[in-house]
């Protein structure tokens, strides 16, 4: 089953101890897209500027993912800038020029609306319910978030979080958003929002997945997946959104949902999300295969696995 | 196979959102012992003073925890206050009267010298050689230490790391051994001063052993166990000890220490210290069944396998 993903393209300046990229293919819907589609048939929705080459395009193209949702607006393309030092877990950010992103109003071509899977990256919670309600026939909608949404517009967010069936957010944000330090009584909280299941991404740690009682008829019990020890982390952006495209591209890419396609669902994130922090940008997750994604997989299912 | 523990024994005031407990035993060598006691044979090594009562001592006797180790002196027996808020995860201390604690000079009595397990808590480092050269027939010793000894004392320390096969410690404490700030790679170079194994606790997020290349004949990949999501954590004092008695009476209940022993030892390490936490002082771990310890192993195993 296809799915389709709305979120932001961008050109990417990044530093960090590793070296530096400058100009480098970026953006939530970029590193989803290119991570989903080692799992199914991506459909892109964004814009992007007059910048925006037939090259960087093709970097979509090769790995099949569907960009007619491209709108090409006159202006620049979103440029952000970002600089990582000691513990790689948050970026300073540089400067971010919204450009053509500013007046984003995403359009779904008729070509997608009949999508089953869909995932709203983090962008303005009320353009995330106008992509919602374009989308009739949808089966399931993952959706992301961040703390200045959580902290800016409470309300726009909570008619979001009525609409999706997933919300993956990480640690901070899922305290911030449910008002309590104690994790999993702040997922239920989040849950009681309205989606009916939560991935919280503890970074180096891995993810855990909680549930609403009865959420998809699979229960109430949490799983934890890991995230690999890596030795050299380049860039972590994308991090995330590389999770999340493993996670919602595999559970696109199979017949039904049930509580093993979520567990496996976590642990493909995990690895999308080690491949991408490997190298600098996308360039990891523009050339994988899947037999790689597998092999790490089995290290992930090793590093946690009692016989 | 029996396990001697040396460590402090002690009495805690303890103040938590969820209340509060004065002059509840504890101690790193209780919190150990106790969590240890549901595995193997324990072998207690400690001071205490004039106001250690035989009902006090009651506590460890009922566990089956051999106390003929327990030196007792003139004076008051060692005490800690302290108080947590917000996330739990680290105490103030509200004071640290260390009475006679602060003389200690730990004695292996010759009815443990054929131990052949040793856990060394936390206490000063030359303590720790001292006491590993009194027991010449071990086999295997695990260690902890904590920030102001890595700091402090950082030659002594060095000593200690020589003589130890585990070392357990956090991913602060281990970041700052090393002055790496990257996990694995800290890791390594903690592995380089002497143990063959590393055990990181990550507190609410787990644990993780890494390993020297060639330990135990059992190869270089770590492995990583779960912590339990607990939606009420009243006293998270002893959470680390109670994790090394888990992780080390497993390990001693064993005949052969295999790569799937130390595997489960980390589960049952991850479960004594969530049992610990849920109660003040060490009340949860005075009233264990192994029933209860092995539904939580099956909690844990479920949160994170895969069918």
């Amino acid at each position: 089953m296809s799915i389709v993903v709305v979120g932001s393209v961008a050109f990417d300046s990044i530093t960090s101890p590793s070296g530096k990229a400058d100009n480098v293919l970026g953006g939530s819907a970029t590193y989803f897209a290119l991570a989903a589609s080692y799992f199914t048939e991506v459909r892109l929705v964004a814009v992007v500027g007059e910048d925006f080459t037939a090259e960087n395009e093709g970097v979509f193209r090769k790995r099949g993912v569907d960009t007619r949702g491209i709108e090409h607006a006159k202006g620049k393309t979103f440029r952000w800038g970002g600089t990582y030092s000691g513990n790689l877990n948050e970026a300073k950010s540089d400067f971010t020029d919204l450009n053509v992103f500013e007046t984003f109003h995403p359009r779904i071509p008729s070509a997608y609306e009949d999508t089953q899977f869909l995932f709203l990256a983090n962008i303005q919670p009320t353009l995330q319910v106008n992509v919602r309600r374009q989308m009739n026939g949808v089966r399931l909608t993952g959706c992301d978030t961040m703390n200045y949404w959580i902290k800016g517009t409470p309300k726009e967010l909570a008619e979001t979080l009525k609409v999706v069936n997933i919300l993956l957010i990480n640690d901070t944000e899922t305290k911030m958003l449910a008002g309590e330090s104690n994790l999993p009584r702040a997922a239920n909280k989040v849950l009681a929002m309205g989606p009916q299941a939560l991935v919280v991404k503890h970074g180096e740690y891995g993810a855990t997945i909680f549930f609403r009682e009865g959420a998809f008829g699979i229960g109430h019990h949490p799983f934890r997946a890991p995230a690999l020890p890596i030795e050299e982390v380049k860039d972590p952006t994308g991090a995330g959104d590389s999770f999340a495209g493993g996670f919602m591209g595999y559970i696109a890419s199979q017949g039904e949902l049930n509580r093993e396609v979520l567990k496996r669902a976590l642990f493909y994130g995990g690895v999308m999300g080690s491949f991408a922090v490997e190298r600098f940008g996308t360039e990891r997750l523009q050339s994988l295969t899947r037999d790689e994604i597998e092999v790490r997989f089995q290290v992930f299912r090793e590093l946690t696995h009692l016989q």
